[in-house]
């Protein structure tokens, strides 16, 4: 007999009970829907014999774990129901991944989507006979005659030869797969599945093997849950920034400048002066810092002082070669020993303390090809970098200002309430990775975790994750489709300023080190423009938006009253535009409307003679004809309060 | 007989008549000036014998190549002041440069300012003397027995004897050197003479050889003229950016970073801020550009399009080995590909050119160590570059308005006034150096000679000054040493659309290629930063000073007051400090005028009383109490008339 832990309730049962026999003991309902299990902690199959006493937890759809069982089932009846439609196919691998599954097959040409829509028809059929999927083991020889003609598979168990052991099956009716699992007890909960597409893919992911046909798909144990994410996909497309701002043309890439290098078109750069100019002075006139411009790039000197040398070199971009150059430079990753080195120009005081240093800083990974994405993931990035150089008694409030400072710039563009917050801390498993000693790094998270907590801030806590100099909090957004990304960063360092040897002299008259805060209040702004274009759908704030009005004069008569308006809205601080094209206007109008334009302002004979302008928000439509200087107050308000709807 | 032609007079002489004897043949006052002379355009000694008919140039000192005989015969007198007074020195050489002499020796210990001293008073006694110089040969055996002593010149005679001529001699009283010359008949002509400093110097520059003592100086035919000189570098060492914009905290630079990347501090950043904002806006709203934000780097594929690759590549920082590496990155040195490729991510119709791009664009280059001097020739710049896509009817217009862009720009910095213009020209002898045919070279150096002579500009001509693509309108500034550099460029480019592939369709519904107008509207932020410092002395108009305006408290009870006036100033724009030090209000005045800020409110008791400031002006001093508002009024008006006093 062994003892089973059940969310705090213990069992006995028979020894080799398996947890699907568990969840059928409970209830046939949990039964239906287990499709896996968690043994003390660890994932497992629903058919694992459990052989000593444990804690175990059944895990529906709901579980991240069982939700990849559900869809490793599924890629399986997808597989079947290839085998049953194209009889000469190849199997090559089919996992599920973090949203659905895929499957790659080596067919004789690649699917269409008419193929698609005639395995999802098969995938129905057997589904609906609610096949069971049976788990059994075979030796390397026995495999390799059941897969004598599936050369990818004989590939794979010949890789597995050498371990020794046993090769995992699954099996389904008239389809067996070589499968280390986990999978559901049959198939019937499948109720709802969709192929989304199809896409080529090089066997093993390398361009020297054979391209494969790869189909991925998506289930779910209820239909109207299927619908529900479609369409959360869709909508997640169309506010995708990398579709989305390549169309509103805020951006473009080249093949010849190349991967994770954007070119930011007129509104985009447009759009970064705003965000630009607003932080800088926030900063400055707001929050006491003052500015540096410091070179993007130094000598390997200097990161060998900072550390980045050791602990980032992979990650930057290196000019020369230290066994053949006299010297020898790096693109700059990070800003800060560019900062100290104007601290530590000068001698300074305790009275003069704190020092807050900002910088619209441009900075330099050398990120793998792979991972670039649009405007969120790129080698060249630009963020509002800044170095406060604080004595000790100085650390709490400088540090909830940077809070609040973050707090309100994300306010003011409207992500704030999208954040989450995580205090990003070293891994003492891995103290290689960091400078300083455990006792050094229980003192700077100490000192962050009782602020935090002071703030009663709401945060998780992630090892492995701070700077190698000292903690973090962690400012996270999503993209469109969940991706979790840093936003914005604040750290506290009680480590470079005595690498860099600054100091400052303090009361009783000696040189003492500083701590430094590190941290970003708008972050990255290629990132920031990527989150604003997905989360307004391309239809940014009236103060953020690039055009703000466009005026279209339904004449050419109109057009010098249309100028007129230009100028004046122009010197009210605005930024409008013409549109003085021989074009019909409700063609003007349906493309200022496409291109996101929050007003429009309508032109006509009656309009002029009346010194009014039609007004048309993107947004509600046709508002009326209203005296220009209404209009003009209504913008004011909603501008300079900075409305984001 | 030969037949000299001299100022259009021809004249006959004695065959072997030497430059000095024709002076002398004309006045005996000429002789006496006589430093050099020019035969057939080309620089001699005033001995050279005259052995064919020619045209001769008598040179005094008011030639360039004549100061540089005056110069190099004062180097000669030093080394024998040198001889006289430390007889075991070893001579090394001693040539006139631009701004006098030097000579470099290897003596026991470095020389003092006694020394220098010291060696002017014996100089002085020579000079009395009025020794004359002669010229002779010898040969090499014969210069080595003469030399023996002198290791430095050994070297130098070892060199020249595989040549197999014989070796030119200068000798004066009892100091005889290896020289080529030119010199001056006799050393009384040296009537003001200074040595200015010391220094250490390699043996033929190399940090391998021994170090040497140098030491430099010049000298002058009056003393009224040495005096001038003087005060004049007196004057610009005061004005030299590169001690008065470090003291003033502009910028610095950091053994670390690496030369050639100056950091700016505070001051130096909020100074660049103000002139680019200024400048983004005036291009924006003034002249119709949009802005791009690109790339800092690219791949060499870019630059092999642009014809950068082949005409550039020494003068770029690479990134990654052509042979080793997939990729190969360089920064840019222009922005110009990079603005195409925005340009060519749409289809343009001839309706919407032209396009005017503008960027704040840092760029790199790879200068060589040695020509690296403060913010003036760096390895990172930031330019306000532009591109403007134009039809060739557009041409003309579109350059104009270029041109007035600088103007009012340079105009509203105060910079106009000392600039000049260069028509910078292809090379025909040097081709392999350009891009395009002769022919395209005449269209373009044609088009844009005619818009020069229309505007009516006066311009100097250079060839071999062009870009590789086009010809350019150099706009140059000087330094406070006369030393000139490019400041503003504009550029005819009928070349690189076609190599980029960028067309636009013209009303012929054919795709043609537009012309390209390459330009800068301020130029090199940091080289104009530079000249501000130098012009102004660091007392830059009050409308660029980072900082406006400091108030001053002349007790704590003041402190609120003096914080409300800042408030209020700061609403209306300004860039107020308060200094709310603990210090005596004449120590404060001090150092706000060392600091060069235009001007400082003192508030006592009897101006917070009476709601008033006394103003001070760093440049006339007091200025009396007035009410707030009224100096506000007037800050206003020199500000926002961007007055340049």
């Amino acid at each position: 007999m062994v003892k089973v832990s059940l969310r705090g309730d213990v069992h006995e049962y028979e020894n080799g009970v398996t947890p699907y026999q568990i969840a059928q003991s409970i209830s046939s309902g949990l039964a239906r829907v287990a499709c896996a299990a968690k043994i003390d902690g660890e994932g497992v199959d629903l058919r694992t014999p459990i052989e000593k006493d444990c804690e175990v937890e059944i895990l529906t759809f709901d579980d991240p774990y069982g939700k990849k069982a559900f869809w490793h089932t599924t890629s399986h009846v997808m597989a079947q129901a290839v085998l049953h439609l194209f009889p000469g196919a190849k199997f090559s691998i089919g996992p599920a991944i973090d949203n659905g599954f895929y499957y790659d097959f080596d067919v004789e040409k690649p699917f269409t989507v008419d193929d698609l829509k005639k395995i999802e028809d098969e995938m129905a059929k057997i589904i609906k006979t609610g096949l069971e999927l049976n788990k059994f083991t075979m030796s390397v020889d026995e495999a390799k005659e059941v897969m004598k003609d599936q050369p990818y598979k004989l590939e794979l168990i010949d890789e597995h030869a050498g371990k020794g052991e046993a090769l995992s099956f699954y099996k389904q009716g008239d389809f067996t797969e070589l499968c280390a699992g986990p999978h559901l007890m049959n198939i019937a909960p499948i109720k709802a599945f969709k192929l989304t597409s199809t896409t080529g893919a090089y066997w093993r992911g390398s361009e020297k093997n054979k391209m494969l046909s790869r189909i991925y798909g998506i289930s779910f144990p209820k239909k109207a849950d299927l619908e529900a994410h479609l369409a959360a996909v869709e909508d997640a497309k169309r506010r995708d920034h990398n579709i989305l701002g390549r169309q509103l043309k805020y951006f473009c890439n080249s093949d010849y400048v190349g991967q994770g290098l954007p070119l930011l078109m007129p509104k985009g750069a447009k759009l970064f002066q705003i965000l630009n100019r607003y932080v800088q002075d926030k900063e400055e006139y707001e929050y006491g810092y003052v500015m540096t411009r410091t070179p993007l790039m130094a000598k390997s000197d200097l990161y060998k002082i900072s550390g980045h040398w050791d602990h980032y070199k992979d990650g930057m971009f290196v000019l020369g070669d230290e066994e053949k150059d006299k010297e020898v430079f790096a693109l700059r990753p990070m800003t800060c020993p560019f900062q100290y080195q104007v601290y530590l120009n000068d001698k300074h005081s305790y009275r003069e303390l704190p020092f807050r240093y900002g910088e619209t800083s441009t900075l330099f990974r050398n990120e793998a090809s792979g991972e670039m994405h649009g405007l969120i993931r790129v080698r060249q990035f630009t963020i509002s970098e800044g170095h406060l150089i604080i004595r000790p008694d100085q650390l709490e409030e400088e540090f909830k200002n940077c809070l609040k400072l973050v707090k309100e710039v994300m306010t003011d563009i409207g992500l704030y309430e999208d954040l989450t917050f995580r205090f990003s801390k070293w891994d003492p498993e891995n103290s290689d990775k960091y400078e300083g000693t455990p006792e050094m790094w229980e003192e700077a998270e100490g000192a962050m975790r009782k602020i935090l907590d002071n703030i009663g801030l709401e945060y998780t806590e992630a090892a492995g994750e701070a700077a190698f100099y000292g903690p973090k909090l962690d400012i996270q957004g999503k993209n469109v489709y969940g991706k979790e990304d840093t936003l914005v960063t604040i750290q506290i360092d009680m480590m470079l300023a005595q690498r860099f040897g600054m100091t400052y002299i303090d009361q009783n008259n000696q040189a003492v080190y500083p701590y430094i805060i590190h941290r970003t209040s708008l972050g990255c702004y290629e990132r920031t423009i990527a989150l604003l274009i997905e989360k307004y759908g391309g239809a940014l704030p009236t103060w953020l938006s690039p055009e703000q009005v466009r005026i279209l004069p339904i004449t050419e008569d109109q057009n010098e009253y249309a100028e007129e308006i230009k100028k004046k809205l122009l010197r009210c601080g605005f930024r409008p535009e013409v549109d003085a094209r021989y074009e019909k206007i409700g063609f003007k109008i349906r493309e200022a409307q496409l291109e996101k334009v929050p007003y429009m302002l309508v032109v006509g004979a009656k309009e002029m003679e009346e010194g009014k302008v039609a007004v048309r928000s993107r947004k509600d439509g046709d508002l009326g004809a209203v005296a220009l200087d209404e209009f003009i107050a209504k913008l004011h308000e909603e501008v300079d309060n900075k409305v984001c709807k």
